[in-house]
């Protein structure tokens, strides 16, 4: 018999790279006996990531959630595991020492195992407190070694970066293959490295197969030493999420593994009961294109999760590059073309930046750092004329340091824009801010919870949790979910273009504003606000000022792009359509007063 | 640089396992020269398989689509090839000697330089004739082992079947991994015995995505030492169809290879092409399912492409199968246990049937008889109770041997029916026939065209090339296209259920029948007919006696299952309604006269 590998089920990411939310918890502890009786898996993530977050948006506890159901799998010895991003905790900005402290207490109270700490730029500062904080409430540290593929991101890059988690004692190692762009024979002298060095240290792999070398990759570092692979199961594997436990299962037994079978009619029940979850409210909001995998991501690196927002950016940015250019008297480029040209700039300017991981966030301002780029020369403007402010703080170390070295032109650029570069600890910037909110709670009359879980929730999640103590959570939750409903049941008119004039008051502006002045398309089209990189691109702010003559946004026609001017100076002080919308000849788009 | 290994772009299975047609001729010109553009593909797979079927079938010409698809190609020295299902030829049935030989001697003629020859048992008598009349006609004749996965299907196996093939003058191997459940390890194994075996004998490997091993399967066999592989592009690969070549080159390159670089900007627009094909005719046969990856398919080795087709039939035979149980006082299965009972019996038969390779149509036989195992016993009868008679016919050898030896109980059965066992070569069964077809051309007036051309395509598909010659095919099609077309652009009306009472006229029948007693379903629901498990389950046809009593068929009602008696004796002289159609409360189902 060959050597053991044993098997996680990633249930919590299954649901997050598929959609928007998690199931609640009275699904989670259905569907807890059932993965029990599969009988195959050693290890299952119940909860991080969005987890909790999710739970306080559609109005529930993530508490009771997590207590809930991690207690079966406590029961019988199954290992719970989390994800948390280091100095983000479970958010996306950075979060105090003392509710990171919280954080593992809580968690280790409630239930789950093991921590999986990441940092997006594997800058090991950045985990040095999740594995102190970890072991000190009696987790199991393991650390992340985010995977990406550059000439820097060597075996040799990520063994130094381990031996400073080994030293802060981190007690396992996850290769998190986040994007799936990690090629199979790398990550296989990667995890021999790791064991030669490390030997008694587990290693754990966890792959998204969009790209398509998950099975492979599994397969390579099974060979080389892994102890854990993560898996899906049906009817949420592959595409963009994880491979399926059956095919891993069966791919390694042949290939000589000890590995535990699968029992089969638990799995199909485990799948039955997704599909409900999913067809009960979670379906709703999830891309089927998660379902489909795309090589296209190889050639930038980009993580599948970005590909969908990334063409509906490009597709607006299209007419805009194309006007610029002919503006310039240079010819048009096609979309297909955009794509690449992306790609390459991409594969350009990455280097020059350092190597940031392609992982959320970074993975989106190097993204629009290439986008503006093609942009600004398009418009006969140099490379990084337009940075915007988040990409500028990856640059300049705000989030921890860069993997590579920035090229000069970029180093120049910070200088001759007098920024200053950090580099000290990021934690060091963010005080500590548990009491802030005991005083919030005190003065609420809100109570702290068992092991003070509620007041880390109040202090992970500020804003949300505030939204789900006052009911508001779950009454917006309700309206979405309804919003939604009502979309899937509505007659769908597939092919056929649907042009719907949006029902505004004009009386109502204009009694309010007397010499307010319509804004009117020239033409039949889809409307272009100005493009915003950063984040979507929407329709200018209400009190935004113009001048006569200036262009206030573009129509798409169907022979191409048309302009739409002020004709008259003042501020727009209502807007009737947005980004994207169809709209018709002489339809009003905005009003300036 | 480490060993080379070289593509092959599969074009022609790429489109045909994904959906019903194939491209049209002007639109394979157009996409041949941004294929070569591509740079990557040292082959492209061009016609063979359904490819000329399907020809017909929309009423154009097979032969000037090969010699104009595969002239660009061979201007460059890309090489190019074919399909073909040995004894079947281009078809699902036997051909006639000097049918086949008359193939090898056209397809050479118009261009295609390699010829896949496979047997779907994988018996070597079958591509005997493939290997002389391919070499004979100046063809590179590449032999398949179709992959399957069972105790028998060993390495000693496939070598031992391999040497064979290399005896008759085989130039190349195919590992031909139809359903995708070839293991990689074991395939590593069995490329380096035939690679030790065979040195000067190249090595194809040709594997579908289905079950999720395919890229790894890859990684495999080229450090095992094959020499080409098989892949396609976007938008159709992945699910059940091929990996990506951006994948494969990029693991290969990682993996220390010597691959060709991909020309982006010529894949995109292949890309385009490809999509701007589908959204002209192609993409309205195209069911997406198959762009969705299936781990369910390993667990009975049934290829992918029939699981949509078996999950329809389960559906149809769960109530059948439910309502034997309570009769027999047994328990009810769900769906979901049904599906896990006939992969079990799957399992569990095909052994017993000699490990017939599951591969059309021996996939669908071994899935019927296990279908029909699990009818019977819930109607309290043994196992092999009802066999098809297609299934005897493999079972007796009449399609060549089978790979594994019977089960005892199976020959005992065939002797308690007198069935005879065959023991010559299949191919003796089917004498020469173009002399006939000549003929036919004679009194037609039709030419035999060059290099006797289009007297080979009435010999291959001969109701097909009639139906071409006749315009009815052209004609035919447009029709079904017109109406996939006007399905695509009627509004949907998702999730709410639709009852349509279909159109039929009373008085035509009771005219022609004065006595004609209608049958009228006791409650709404949806009609279950008898089940066929060879073909599709319809209605009964027109003329069936039945008895006073008789149960004609049954209405799956909200609550269960509803019998629907005939009310006289007679005879069935018209159906009203197709299996599964929704019906409402005395709506009429058939007439009995």
């Amino acid at each position: 018999m060959g050597r053991e590998i044993k098997f996680s089920l990633v249930y919590r990411d299954m649901w997050q790279s598929s959609g928007k939310y998690q199931p609640r918890v009275d699904q989670l502890t259905r569907i807890a006996p059932v993965i029990i009786d599969m009988g195959c898996f050693a290890r299952v993530e119940t909860n991080g990531g969005a987890f909790e977050q999710v739970n306080l948006m559609y109005g529930e506890n993530p508490n009771k959630a997590v207590r809930e159901w991690t207690a079966p799998f406590n029961e019988v010895g199954i290992q719970t595991h989390m994800l948390e991003r280091g100095l983000n905790g479970l958010r996306m900005n950075p979060v105090p020492k003392d509710v990171r402290q919280l954080m593992f207490k809580v968690k280790c109270a409630q239930g789950t195992n093991i921590s999986r700490s990441f940092d997006g730029l594997n800058d090991a500062r950045n985990l040095e407190l999740s594995v102190k904080y970890a072991k000190e409430a009696g987790m199991i540290s393991q650390t992340a070694l985010c995977i990406t593929h550059s000439p820097i991101h060597t075996v040799d890059y990520y063994v130094n970066f381990a031996d400073k988690l080994v030293d802060f004692g981190a007690d396992e190692f996850c290769l998190k293959d986040m994007a799936g762009v990690g090629r199979p024979a790398f990550l296989g002298k990667l995890t021999k490295a790791l064991k030669d060095r490390h030997p008694n240290i587990p290693i754990e792999y966890h792959g998204h197969t969009g790209p398509g070398f998950s099975v492979a990759s599994m397969l390579e570092v099974a060979r080389a030493g892994a102890d854990y692979l993560d898996a899906a199961i049906e009817p949420l594997s592959w595409g963009m999420i994880h491979p399926d436990i059956i095919t891993l299962q069966a791919m390694l037994k042949d290939a000589g593994f000890s590995v535990p079978e699968v029992n089969m009619k638990a799995y199909m029940e485990a799948r039955a009961l997704t599909q409900e979850f999913m067809d009960d409210f979670l379906g709703y909001f999830i891309d089927p294109s998660n379902k489909l995998m795309n090589s296209l991501l190889i050639g930038c690196g980009l993580p599948g999760g970005m590909m969908g927002s990334m063409m509906a950016d490009l597709r607006g940015m299209h007419s805009a590059i194309n006007m610029a250019l002919r503006n310039n008297g240079k010819a048009e480029v096609s979309l297909n073309d955009l794509v690449i040209q992306l790609f390459d700039e991409v594969a350009y300017i990455w280097p020059k930046l350092g190597y940031p991981p392609l992982v959320t966030p970074f993975s989106q301002y190097t993204k629009n750092i290439a986008l503006m780029n093609i942009f600004s020369m398009a418009q006969g403007q140099p490379r990084f004329s337009n940075i915007d402010k988040d990409s500028w703080n990856m640059i300049l170390g705000k989030a921890g340091q860069l993997p590579g070295k920035l090229d000069d032109e970029i180093m120049e650029l910070a200088k001759s824009k007098n920024l200053e570069f950090y580099t000290g600890n990021p934690q060091d910037e963010y005080p500590d801010a548990l009491d802030s909110f005991r005083k919030e709670m005190d003065e609420n009359g809100w109570e702290y919870g068992q092991d003070d879980e509620e007041l880390f929730e109040l202090a992970m999640h500020d804003r949300q949790y505030r939204d789900y103590k006052s009911g508001l959570a779950k009454e917006r939750f309700n309206a979405e979910l309804e919003k939604e409903k009502e979309k899937a049941n509505a007659p769908i008119i597939s092919v056929r273009p649907v042009v719907e004039v949006p029902n505004f008051d004009v009386e109502k502006v204009t009694e309010k504003y007397p010499n307010a002045q319509p804004v009117q398309t020239p033409v039949s089209g889809q409307v272009i606000w100005q493009i915003d990189l950063a984040d979507a691109s929407t329709a200018p702010v209400v009190g935004t000022p113009v001048k006569e003559g200036d262009i206030i946004c573009f129509i798409q026609a169907y022979y191409g792009i048309e302009e739409v001017k002020a004709l008259k100076s003042g501020k727009i002080v209502q807007i009737e359509t947005k980004q994207g919308d169809k709209v018709q000849k002489n339809q009003i788009l905005a009003f300036i007063d």
